[in-house]
């Protein structure tokens, strides 16, 4: 098919796109930006109005046992490996609109836009709308493409807590009405073996792309992540005033000298060009025991660290236990790292970005190699060997945020790529 | 009075001081500790008991503006300058029993024993009992003994807010029945150059006496403090993975520093016997927006520093707001230090110090001279020009927590003391 033709069927589907960030605005709205708990009601919510949406507009619906939802564009022969396109549903507390359902919303927008202009894939095209990416919840990743692949790590659905309600993974998929049996047994939704590729949409959640003005990013690789979810660090609360330096376990010292500890790390890795992040998101004395005038006797802390590099995660995972170990003796205070999870760096594929190199030419798009430092579940697709490739849209502001910003032109552009891609696949 | 008969009537009174502590620590447990807060229900039912029981004792009891309690052995010349023994009756949350009560009943103890003994004051003795000494719930200082010597700060009863309830002192005052306008407007119920002198009893908050195996110590002096009781350091939530290091607004690292910067700050102090303490009790990112994978946009945290030397707090003042200046700059995040809020170091009587040091060898009690590294009332009084003084009595485990553990034995001599020189008088 022609690419001009295929930009104006895509073009033609672009009010399809506006009202489902519309309505998922409007109904997940939560005062403040956008919640959309995993397995939560603002994720129920996107599944529906997806799945039901997409079923109005003649594509076949069904879900897996972990609740993900698939779209999907019948292929002329049905038992072809299908390609997917996918992101997630869920969001962060007081997220953006745009971070996961972008990708859902774009994948169901391209084929109902291809099948508008009368074309029919080769093999079966499945858009997928995924579950509890976002380990802001569980305090894992990839919940639901793992879930989907059969690699879900062991454990997970009983040791996994969401952080607000403090109930397991599996108690809120059986709430839902998934089957956290299956996810467990087996056999997975989806067959490694039997996909064409996965193909991912994200707004880019950086400032890259913003700050070069172009509206598309094509992605070269998918940072690995190595994580504390809930760490603590155990001092003794006592009167601030009355204790001599020699005999204080003040654990807000301690957190503090291992931040700063991780900081000297990032400074060395930069000088010497190895790929490294770290963040510590929640660090925090216990509001019902903490006061200016006792010295800090506990603080719980995250701490996430990233890198294209899965040796340097290796090599991290000990450091930072070396570390808090020395920080400990020095300060007269406890360190409990608590459960380690990590997620391995997604290689994509060089055929996939090689044929989107061609389609960005083809239809005229301004666009740029992009490294991903953010996680997404194409890299759980690429960890399970299915040929792999991310798209990446202008987005300002961030993501995880109300403030997200992507225009809805750049979008579009997106959505035409990936259409281009899947009428010109490898 | 001889002094062992002083001694033995003390010893007669020791079941009265332990069934004040019996009742307070039945009424006032929360479940993990002793919660009184300032102008809360523990406080009141302290005062309540103590004024109670003074009563029913024979004491003349009366009230202040501020709700201060005030429990009178009449003198013989009931127009010459009192002598006032006071304390505080309020606690931090979930702090210890004896922090600040065990004044307060070891003044009510002494003089009902001096008038079990038969003996009369020159001029009135009260035993004070204070309101809102602990500054964990307004972020202000010896609220209760500035109300009665006319010396809390402008404005500190509409600007503090009850950490817990957000309400102000006037509102929380005017709550109990106390009257904030007579506070605002004087004229103040204790006229400091009529006072012949304020003494104060309190637990040490630190482990030296324990260490040295002495059950009472005569107090040498009161660390001043500077405080910055409700810090914030803002900076800029963002997805963790996407944000390059360059455009990274981290309030998690930029606090971390500010911590580590002041650690230097004392380690120099140490090296060249500056005294100086800190402590960063509160550190937090806020609960309903922190997560893991979200760079921390926000951090509230407080200061507290001490120091004998009123011209390092001053020169501390301008060092800290440097810092935070500098690391602001650096990490492209914002300081919104607030109001700081300052108590003077408290300079005690050497006439008062060398009476209670005769009155530990008359009276046989191992005692050492000792520095206050806590902020106590007793300095209030000493700003006011009232010739002050302080005994500490030993206690385990520090204070502010429920594990505070003093022995009734140690504290009867420090009542002892106490009685001794209520007889003995400078």
């Amino acid at each position: 098919m022609e690419s001009a033709r295929i930009a104006a069927a895509v073009s033609a589907r672009r009010p399809l796109a506006e009202g489902f960030f519309d309505t998922l605005r409007a109904k997940t709205f939560d005062g403040v930006g956008i919640t959309r708990a995993s397995y939560g009601p603002g994720e129920q919510f996107a599944h529906d109005l997806l799945r039901g949406r997409a079923a109005e507009l003649g594509l076949e619906t069904a879900t897996d046992a972990a609740g993900n939802s698939y779209m999907t564009l019948p292929g002329r022969d049905r038992s072809g490996n299908r390609t997917v396109i996918g992101s997630h549903l869920d969001s962060v507390a007081q997220g953006g609109n745009f971070d996961g359902a972008a990708g859902v919303i774009a994948g169901v927008t391209a084929i109902v836009a291809l099948a508008d202009a009368g074309w029919r894939p080769e093999a079966d095209v499945s858009v997928m709308g995924i579950r509890a990416e976002e380990s802001a919840w569980f305090g894992v990743s990839y919940i639901g493409s793992r879930s989907a692949l059969g690699t879900l790590p062991d454990g997970a659905l009983d040791d996994a807590r969401r952080a607000d309600t403090g109930r397991t993974l599996a108690d809120h998929m059986a709430e839902l009405g998934c089957d956290p049996e299956t996810v467990r047994r087996g056999p997975p939704h989806l067959e490694a073996a039997s996909l064409a590729a996965y193909l991912e949409l994200h707004i880019e959640q950086g400032p890259v792309l913003e700050d070069q003005e172009i509206p598309v990013g094509i992605v070269t690789g998918i940072r690995g992540n190595l994580r504390v979810p809930a760490a603590r660090c155990v001092g003794e609360y006592s009167h601030c005033g009355g204790v001599p330096r020699s005999h204080r376990r003040d654990a807000a010292i301690a957190v503090s000298e291992l931040v700063m500890g991780l900081d000297r790390i990032w400074d060395a890795c930069e000088a010497r060009g190895q790929d490294f992040a770290f963040t510590v998101g929640k660090m925090a004395t216990d509001a019902q025991r903490h006061a200016m005038t006792i010295i800090a006797g506990q603080v719980d802390f995250s701490v996430d660290m990233r890198s294209l590099d899965i040796a340097f995660l290796d090599e991290m995972e000990a450091r930072i236990q070396e570390m808090a170990l020395e920080i400990a003796e020095k300060r007269r205070v406890r360190f409990d790292l608590g459960r380690f999870t990590r997620a391995a760096p997604g290689i994509l594929d060089e055929g996939i970005k090689a044929r989107l190199r061609e389609g960005v030419a083809a239809l005229d798009i301004p666009a740029m190699d992009i490294p991903s430092g953010a996680s997404h579940d194409a890299a759980a697709f690429a960890a399970a060997g299915v040929p792999t490739a991310m798209i990446f849209v202008r987005n300002a502001n961030g993501s995880h945020n109300p403030d997200e910003a992507m225009e809805i032109d750049d979008f579009m552009k997106g959505v035409e790529l990936l259409a281009w891609y899947l009428a010109n696949p490898v």
